[in-house]
């Protein structure tokens, strides 16, 4: 491990600030709904969205500003998704040209982001009335207020920071997010936004952030199906100091590292805070003939709703692990498979070779009981790995099938 | 329509009864758990399977005794699906030798399913001493009790028959179903068994149930994935006394018309009862390019957890379907997309080519909270439709997300 993890997000790297404000597009006026992320310099940027052929406003304008690998400042909102509106571009241009105004920058140096409801008009007057509280607001501390404006049906505030060393320099990266997980994750609004005082050419940026996105915020997810809204956006600012990364290797290797360390734990953060959680789930997947199939499979088990509502209930039942990779649609032996479970508590294996194996259903249950989950499944068949991030399925509805075996 | 519903199920048709018994499998005594159809001639018989890798040892053994195409009785078990178990084709070959015995036919003719928790060893000494008494217990009135023996968490009994008339011959055809269409309804286990006393040759008869099938349970699912162990059969007795159904056109279209009512209606009951379901969702597509991307939308609208829990607050979010249509992964023009609600209490437009258009909340709260909703989605690209059948989320995990908007 070339990096550890420090406190703070998105304004631990060097020259950057940030600021939450409630301006009034939320009814609750307890709640931050816009946040400003800045650099004092002009940062590399670059992104990935959504997949979804439905697409916020927020993207279609960021994509514009981004086309020239560059940004300086990250507005976003919550309470309203500004998707499906005639005039959501526009406003979305609105929200770069105000705070681009405000902060003496260029609007095409704007990264914009939405979240909440779709098809509805979003109104420009709070927003213009909040700009200049936001900027006046921007601080190193602000990077928690920037963190909960961006919060829809989140419960926790997601941020991450880490620090690394890089050509002799110390960098660091940091990020924040929200997503609350649901039963199919993707399809909640996801949004990140990442900082780092690296200095990172614009495609070498570029590529970094797919690659970590592949391996993290696209693992919490059924099949990349994603929101009209999701975006990961990373800006790089170069008062670390480092020489640019310009090329794969050495210099990149540890901060794909680093970046992807900062990922996963967002990643993490989010699939933890699935609504009604009260568990995070990560499916282990070895022993596949490909990459793809150790996705396929990883990514299959994750979002069992059976599964789910099994590992809620604290119940091994490891049919519902097999079953899920059975229908994956992945090249897989199932007559090969073994299956475990593990937590701070120890591990358990519970099925081999495709069946059942004699367990204790005591030791299974306190190791489910944790609130941390591994699934382990092994195919036995190749040399790929996969993880994928999930949450248990509560209340009601989960106790039929939490207690569907006794 | 040249069919009428009437009373009854599998033994509505001419040569068919069944029954149902609490055998043991089960610990509660109040619920029969082994059930019986059976005909006093030999049935032309066909039935489609789950496509799951990992497939129920009954499967196994019924594949192996349809491959001629005829069969006499159908036994099920609930409580245990006899799935990932080392001596579970053996224990299902059991199931088939007793049944066989005891009513003096071949072992080759029966039709065995099983469906409950996936990898427990099946007892086969509950079945071994309920056979006795399941066949004694045969007889018209039945059909309800072997509806109840294969419920697992289904809350209601599903019958249905229909009549018609095939070359001048009344004709009936019943089936029953169990599925508690969960969250991802494919992932709980489909069993139905339909018979008729219309005369259909093997070919026919297995075109029809696959064609049947297509149109009504596979699009009770997100995309065609199964649980192990679903399984439709038809045994079609002749003593009907139509002329045996041996090619397309006239008679089989009638046929195939009747059988497809049987299975709609059945999946439709299925959907309905979802687990904690309030409603039954039904989405009709129309306008598609093809009739996979018709199924595609359909599916992947009916599918969508945050448009299950806005159903079921009879919140008119209709964003969360253009969502679902927009990573369907179909062939659709977002901007050409209109979308309506409609149920008992009249229909509401409330998208128009993609964006939102002004409706009134108040008609659209009441059309929404009847218990039978269609979400009617044009795609004004083609002629092709489908349809797809699912319900509402409940309980407390859905009141986060169906009281999103406001």
């Amino acid at each position: 491990m070339t990096y550890k993890f420090i406190e703070g997000s998105v304004t631990a790297a060097k020259g950057f600030t940030a600021s939450g404000v409630h301006c009034g597009i939320r009814k609750n006026k307890t709640k931050r709904d816009l946040g400003l992320i800045f650099c004092e310099k002009k940062c590399t940027a670059a992104a990935v969205y959504t997949k979804n052929l439905v697409q916020s406003s927020p993207i279609t304008i960021t994509k514009k500003n981004l086309s020239d690998g560059y940004a300086q400042a990250v507005i976003a909102n919550s309470g309203n998704a500004n998707t499906c509106n005639a005039d959501g571009d526009l406003k979305a241009q609105q929200m770069c040209d105000l705070i681009a105004e405000e902060l003496g920058i260029s609007a095409d140096d704007v990264i914009v982001a939405s979240t909440g409801v779709i098809g509805q008009v979003l109104p420009i007057e709070p927003i213009a009335s909040g700009i200049k509280p936001l900027a006046e607001a921007l601080s190193v501390e602000g990077c928690t207020d920037v963190a909960e404006a961006i919060m829809t049906t989140d419960t926790v505030k997601k941020e991450v920071a880490v620090e690394t060393v890089i050509g002799g320099k110390t960098v660091r990266i940091g990020g924040i997010s929200k997503g609350s997980g649901m039963i199919h994750p993707n399809m909640a609004t996801m949004l990140c936004f990442v900082t780092t005082d690296a200095a990172v050419s614009v495609d070498m940026l570029q590529k970094a952030v797919k690659a970590a996105a592949d391996d993290t915020f696209n693992m919490v997810s059924i099949d990349g199906d994603t929101s009209t809204n999701d975006t990961l956006s990373v800006m790089a600012s170069g008062l670390a100091g480092n020489d640019e990364i310009t090329a794969e290797g050495g210099d990149y290797d540890i901060f794909l590292e680093a970046l992807t360390a900062v990922c996963r734990e967002l990643s993490r953060k989010m699939a933890k805070d699935g609504e009604g959680a009260t568990k995070l789930l990560v499916c282990k997947v070895s022993g596949a003939v490909s990459d793809k199939d150790a996705r396929g499979v990883a990514k299959s088990v994750i979002c069992s709703s059976l599964l789910k509502a099994a590992m809620f209930g604290a119940d091994a039942n490891w049919g519902r692990v097999l079953c899920a990779i059975g229908y994956s649609g992945c090249d897989v032996d199932v007559k090969k498979v073994d299956v475990s479970f593990a937590s701070s508590k120890g591990r358990i294996d519970v099925c081999k070779n495709g069946a059942g194996i004699d367990f204790s259903e005591d030791v299974a249950k306190e190791i489910l009981l944790e609130d941390e989950i591994d699934i382990l499944v092994e195919l036995n068949s190749g040399s790929f790995c996969a993880e994928a991030y999930g949450c248990d399925l509560t209340y009601e509805y989960v106790k039929i099938n939490g207690d569907y075996r006794t």
